[in-house]
């Protein structure tokens, strides 16, 4: 199976959507900036991971994907607008992102934060689009999930605790909780969320939650080692920043050899906690290993 | 009917469910910042005007308060984070609100900006915990209808458009543009909202919603008049402050007496617009004037 041929086809899908969905700026309107602002984010060349594995689990449960296709468009919002405030003076403080400048670099800061709400609130009518076909309860049950995971539990609070320890070296428990709320709450509410959407029963929910907290847990360390040994000219940003930064990396924690070897022990475990599902998993099954040998 | 108070019981029951709702600070929470943060912002002092509309449609339609609590504090909860992201030195650079040091003086502007995000996010939780006793379907079309008239085409378009227009002065439409969006559109979020939970009719949706944009128009109106004459001490803040700031107001543009007309017009128009509802319209009927007089 081809997993990068499978996310470049979803992400084409993916981007036709946005486009539909995402507010287009015309002449005379007075908040063309916002629009613009919002539009410049989403399109800037992510590779839509989120739909990607919202996807992956909706095919494990052997359901339709086009209908659900403007729920996935709500999380890949989620995660730009998510970016774009990361980025602000007043968190990250970052000029560029995927090689171009950052939203308060191009629209102003005021602009940047309010694309960000926008897209944040957005996503909410994106995913609830989908109510012409799924099952009300169902859908809200999928909506409410991921507002959990977005929010004051999990995203939101990985970047406040991520905020809070800035400047100084992190333990490794520190590390694991900042990851599991950064990237893997979406990854969870990508994952887990489209379980709920196919009505699956809680034990399998429960399996794939815990897969999508080490399949997030092995794309940060992958990210760790490409940031200390990637191809800066793959990556579209330059390598080395992290140590640049004096950033706690599982590379500044335990060394390159030994994050490898953490990396291959999660992405088993990823794995392991698939057990349950059989042969329909196998591409979930693919993904650990595909993101900690990816070289972009 | 003593409107005076039924705000302010109503304003009992939702800091009471809004203090359930929200994330508490607890020993050794690496995240206990961003929970204060919510906390500051959300219990100080709002009138909790928007879930009193809502509540008095509920009450029109003759449907039962109490399950609806939690999504009245939804709609509290995305009022607080469009106060506090408007605030912020990038926007509004406000340092007092309610005659308290805003969340950025308190917090820092990254915990501020969080504080926002992640209120924004718990607001579709609140919304959403009323799936236990709403149709679902209800539901699903008044969450999405609040998150149209919170975002890009409703609120964020407002301040969007607010910051476009800084430093000059507007034309009468303009102004009224910005008003009907920053404030008339979380207005129809409450009013046509609650219609929508209640499975109200087309035509009814459409006279609630017009006649929410009006009280939106006649609230922003007093709030004109009562920087120009009302009283500090009652009003919490210094009055005066918009024509220090040059801002175009309704006074700005036609002066103290020909605003107060057009105050009474438009409080009038508001009336008119709940022709359809006969004697159960009692309470809405009395708002606009309510409004209109207010001295705080």
């Amino acid at each position: 199976m081809d997993i990068a041929k499978y996310f470049s086809e979803k992400a084409g899908e993916v981007n036709a959507c946005l486009d539909e969905l995402l507010p287009r700026p015309g002449a005379g309107q007075m908040e063309g900036v916002l629009f613009e602002a919002m539009r410049y984010s989403v399109f800037a060349g992510g590779k839509r991971l989120r739909p990607g594995l919202f996807f992956a689990v909706l095919r494990l449960f052997e359901m339709d994907d086009r209908p659900y296709l403007p729920f996935a468009c709500g999380l890949e919002m989620i995660h730009t607008y998510s970016l774009i405030h990361d980025d602000l003076p007043a968190m990250d403080d970052d000029d560029l992102r995927r090689g171009r400048p950052t939203s308060h670099k191009v629209f102003g800061e005021a602009q940047a934060i309010l694309a960000g709400d926008a897209l944040l609130t957005h996503a909410f009518n994106a995913m609830l689009q989908t109510a012409a076909c799924a099952a009300p309860e169902r859908l809200l049950a999928a909506v409410d999930y991921v507002a959990r995971q977005s929010g004051a539990f999990g995203m939101v609070a990985g970047q406040c605790v991520d905020i809070v320890c800035e400047g100084r070296e992190l333990g490794a428990e520190e590390l694991r909780y900042i990851h599991e709320r950064k990237t893997g709450a979406l990854f969870c509410a990508s994952i887990a969320g489209a379980a709920l959407l196919a009505g699956a029963r809680e034990e399998e929910i429960a399996d794939l939650t815990e897969y999508a907290l080490k399949l997030g847990l092995v794309f940060q360390i992958a990210d760790d080692i490409l940031d200390e040994i990637g191809d800066g000219s793959k990556l579209g940003k330059p390598v080395g920043s992290d140590k640049k930064n004096h950033k706690t990396t599982y590379i500044s924690l335990m060394g390159l050899e030994e994050a490898r070897r953490f990396g291959e022990k999660t992405a088993g475990e990823a794995e392991a906690a698939l057990q349950g599902f059989g042969a329909r998993a196998e591409l979930l099954r693919l993904l650990p290993r595909y993101f900690l040998h990816r070289d972009c």
